[in-house]
């Protein structure tokens, strides 16, 4: 670790001010020198191509960066600090096509490919849901990877519109069916919300998805709820997916299919404590629809979870280079 | 069941698109032919006449239609398909008279008449809380029904600004004293703010009516609260008022007369949940107040209660026609 | 003219009552018997596929229906009073795809052409700016028509993103292509903003396209303007379109490219006003995107202005039926 | 003139700071000896039970009172330093009664009659346009005044509901009818918008109130506008009214029933400013909605003109005491 | 107690009504010789100098007295109803200076020691939380007061910017500095976030400050957090504050410097209502951040807390005056 | 020029996508060996210290940044490409201290001295008005410059409570009696709102300064004011500041002290598209206050007028390197 990925110190230049970059590092570029030193590359995927409800998400990492610039660089918990365990960029933005969904998901995919290629996890920012699948096309392509999904939705139906294959309602199901994460080391927690029908869980559980509703969640406590999923996972290569939308409305007003009874702020925060210790090889925070929470508040939530999801990235073995 | 009563196609026509009627449901007036057949009626009642401090309620059914496009047709928990159990349909809004609350008293009194008459259960969305009353003077008005509200208010008040006898504060006082509701099978939930002096609560509990404060519900429990309202209540026919505000406002802020410390989501679906199997006769959800919440997050926590309200009803003996 | 084709009487039932049909008036889907003797259609596009910057038009027919509740039966000015001079109806929402363009251009193109069947005019709220090339594919195909066009932008590019042939930014240089309308009956109105290049203005005058800048309109005034306007479409079917972005931004912020410096509100009724006595076979307000506008000015505007165009309809020869 | 109505004093205590009066003048209720040596009362009406449409402006007087702290002492233009030239307060609320029309009109009306007889001018802040009737009946019930009404609507119709008789609408029409107004000294001034019939122009123009409509003030100036206006009432005694919906919505969106098209604030100003010299009695500035407008805009252009009010009104003659 | 002192009366003049003092109190400035009969004083300190990060405290005690206006006489579950056991009035607001620190801090100091020598406890509302500092320096000039903060913060770093002593994050480090609090008696409950460093941490507890993390209080519970709280600072003086962003951003979102992940509102009023019996000598409320939060929410929220403060003040043996 | 200085390219980066730089400009630091090849330098100074009414200016700069991404590359009636005239960048912010005036116009000042050694003329983004002070006292320290100054106020107050001299309606004072600023050479324009006094005008006018008040700006209009302007400072060395506040409220909410009847969006086009051909050592744009504007409005015509303000120095002689 080196001086020159560290956040911009807030002694010498206000947290308000400055570029904001996620959390406040340095801008690394892929024609950079630099990238070949990072080993853990925050990225945005501004798109919401595959949104079938409210838009809006494609303008998410913009957001939350201007959020993240609030966030110290110490857990108040743990104590650690990710930053000076791995070296951390801001990667920029994947150039996205906001015309098409194709096109975008080959953009994502090849960007993906380009960070695998030099050792970079990836900790990207949506986007809806359907960006995670481009990601894990590209984790998962050679050995499928286990899955922690926190969401209020499956994600998991088959199509939606007669036929249309790919929406941020499928991402999980074309995951699996295409072989990059194994079902039986995935599991969902905090579903919630009415139902069209039970095809999503009866498909997902039948290939061995494991599907806490939040009623579980609450009633079995965040603790017990985390063990299991632990347990689920093992020590074997794992991605995090985080939904803003499996936190309640009232805390996440930003999202574009909110659901109420979620999680709280400090439910979601417990939630992802628990990811400590496991072995991660990406993650992603997604659907921060900033058009519906004009104050930021949900972005400035998504910045705190997504400095939890980085410490828990910076203990994992699989995240550091060479 | 036929398809004419159920919710337009999600996947034939997005939800965030076309005409919102309550619930994407088909819109009956009272000259369709098709009123006949209807078991359940979603009816809005868009007055705030009986406000006596920030009025907008008079926008309730309009914002609630809107965010109720969203539900979809199955019960999480339950699976109850309340669209499949009873033909349910939009009966539109009440002509009200936004000039006069006696005259608009009684032309909600008559239009709930007519619904009697033709054996159609209401539930209401208001509008103020004034709007029970003449709800429950239909309902009430051979037999006294059992009352189940959800408020932060006891609204049993006499009388506001020097003798004036009907206003918000005041509908289930007459309600009692009219004879249209029995106190002793009367209970209200989630009771709380600082209060002017205790006249509404001695009078109450004189006459028999159970009143739960929030602190109570808190330290019990909300399984224990709603033992002792179903105890209370009986099967005997029994109506359901919901008032937004006994939410919380970081959940429900869009209402006139919010009182901090209320209840979560998790708790007031929770809550709701509990009426499952009673013999309802009817029910409304009241006081939502767009004016004050221009997001429409109390629109969308009201659309999910009511849909709550309406899987408890689809399973009432008295809703099911002839 | 009957009672039929009436909005809802204010007086009956007050403006912000009832659920919310464009002006009041009746819902009139396809399957209805009484489609037949429409001579206005007024059709929702909730659709913002083709939108390269921020999204959000999706909601824009609902919001504007909402709104629309306040308009009343008679202009001001001319005292013309559309719905006795044409029956008029709110026809729903075209049943659009949010996850493929292709899909919903079709989906709009075979809506359109129904109403065409029927010699049904349409009047449509979008949605993007795309929009207006599918119902044009319908309205130009047999006969390419003349097209007045008010607009911050052009949308003469010929592709976005390397190719990319249907976006917004597109629509009316595919029309002009596909023989839908006649560049030289075309004026375009209210143009500005910074230009990337001006590929779009070069191509567009090449072809015959009269484009008038803000500046040009405000030197000469509206009212030279659009007699050169009309001059230019003269006599012969024309369809009009109107952007809300050729409004300022704080007349009208709800719009996903937002231009300062554009029409004031008087301007637009003005601008709108001049149609009076053309021959016109349809016409558009589109680019109303809720999500940055929560007060809901922008649909107010829309509205009024969706109001003047239904009166210069009404007295278009080519809307009245057999 | 003494200190003793003298706003306080910015350089002693910060605009943002203390406590929000009016313009921050001494608050003198009626109890205060200093009462009688008030000239010009600035007196809040805080009242929306007229309202048949979006209420609210019952919070409009706390609103206007937070953004006058705002105003400084001096008229740009004229340099009319209004403290200087009578003494002015802010004599707090009108006690109204929020569940009762007549109730309410009659606290007005005792409200205006005590400063009546001590001979304070009155200039009031509403509240929706009614409140304009209650006042005008004591100021008028002598000898009629004459009237310059700012308005989007003429609110001269007759009944609104089947004979409801004193609403928003109906104000000037009954303070004709009861003599409080002589309409042939009576000037309308900004009437626009959709119309459901023309009975309010035909009746007022019978009995000789001149309408001018905004597009007749836009082609004129609002200096010939003006002229004819101040020729109208003449130098008899004369109320001024004026609602802020004269304005256009987006320089004013805070309002019950917005207009588009309207006045900009400039123009507003301009208006105001040719009151200068008439013999004014009294004034009043109606129809701010603060839920409407939740960043006070609206209300902080209230208070802009509610100081231009007051400057014509510390030059008229029968603002003197004694 | 006599009338003078009470609220003005909500069957009179309705909440929303009236000019906006803390809880409708009469305004006693300091020449209005009913100060000497002053036993509790409403203090505003409307300043944000000392902010580093988001202003716009200083637009606190404004909007948290328009939100006061909703507070009733009686406490809920106590009983207690302060305005009967204590004279208190709303005192105005502090003259602060917006462009310097230090003149700012004298003259808070210099309004305290006015309230001191007539033997008034203050209960203030900021402004940040830097005017805590000022408080204390004259309530603990004589002998070091004990401490409850409830806050997300501890305000103990020892400067910011290269040695700039005084700004919100310090006030603590320099009241134990200067000898204002005994360390040993004081206690911080709430504390989270992200760190800069530990250095407030370490040199706090070096000192013997208690403090609290919101984890250790969600495990433990309010009850037995506040109990151990109560036995730190005991029975001799003590001074509560209370910095709203202590509680979570959901339920209060307009503060400066927010953190996810705090307590509810119905904690907050636990943990308030556990000082009930403490010898107080004074209390404030910090941090209240109107433009962040244009809804108010915050400011309502605030405004309970007062009042609860309020009663257990009124409740203190020190706050009697004589 | 080099692709270097280009903005990135919106077919290949979507305009809403990618870190905000402004106008997506590259971000050039101190340290960066090309900022000696930068002519223009965009600079934040985010810093509202001096600002006593409302604060929030210190968060303008990022603000302007997100809006200014959407500004394409050439001017539509120029057609000028300033990124083609002159190498422009990002150059960050100044690292300003919240918590002091005077170490923070020190700071200011050194980063304005180290770009003059350097030769890169400043546009630079408030913050409050004072910060024109230090820039000026960079740019005029060895020859006064010449001033166009857009504004709402004069800012040539002496001081502020009580001898405070440095606070934002101070700073042209300061400049001119500091030699920064030839009074002879500095013209005001849309000078308005109330008065305390008539100090600032009377001081300035015997300094030689042409105040143009907006009423004049309105009746001789905007070219001919703009005439005299360009007259006034001749052209010798003029620096220009465009205080936000000088447009009205409608189109620029986001500011700390609105004045209602201000220009519209047109009109500030026109006013600096005047402009051009001037010699101009530099130029701001200040009082941007985001919190007051959550839908981003203003800044959004901040940055569309920083465009023009860039086209303007683009074309000036002396912002060419040597």
């Amino acid at each position: 670790m080196t001086e020159t990925f560290l956040p911009v110190d807030a002694m010498q230049m206000p947290r308000f001010a400055g570029i904001a970059t996620f959390m406040r590092l340095r801008h690394v570029d892929r024609t950079d020198p630099l990238i070949d030193e990072v080993d853990i590359g925050l990225l945005g995927i501004p798109w919401d191509g595959g949104t079938t409800n409210r838009p809006g998400a494609r303008h998410g990492p913009r957001q939350v960066r201007d959020a993240s610039t609030m966030i110290r660089r110490i857990h108040p918990i743990s104590r650690v600090a990710p930053f000076s365990l791995r070296n951390v960029a801001d990667l920029g933005d994947v150039p996205v096509n906001p015309a098409d969904i194709a096109d975008t998901l080959e953009r994502i995919f090849h960007a993906l490919e380009d960070l695998r290629a030099r050792s970079i996890t990836p900790l990207s920012v949506g986007g809806d849901h359907l960006i995670s699948y481009a990601v894990l096309r590209s984790l998962g392509r050679e050995c499928p990877v286990g899955l922690i999904q926190f969401d209020a939705h499956t994600d998991l139906f088959d199509s939606y519109f007669n036929g249309f294959k790919y929406t941020h309602g499928t991402p999980f199901r074309r995951a699996i069916e295409e072989g990059y994460v194994d079902p039986r080391r995935m599991v969902q927690i905090g579903i919630r919300g009415t139902m069209f029908n039970d095809d999503d869980i009866v498909w997902g559980e039948s290939q061995g998805v494991r599907i806490i509703r939040i009623e579980e969640a609450e009633q079995r406590g965040i603790d017990g709820v985390m063990a299991e999923a632990r347990q689920i996972v093992g020590m074997e290569p794992t991605y995090v997916t985080f939904d803003i939308d499996c936190v309640d409305p009232a805390f996440a007003p930003g999202t574009g299919t909110p659901e109420v009874g979620g999680f709280t702020s400090r439910e979601a925060q417990r939630l992802v404590r628990h990811l400590d210790g496991l072995n991660l090889v990406g993650a992603d925070l997604v659907e921060v629809a900033p058009p519906f929470d004009p104050t930021g508040a949900t972005a400035w939530l998504g910045a705190s979870l997504l400095f939890e999801l980085l410490c828990a990235l910076s203990q994992s073995p699989s995240t550091k280079k060479g």
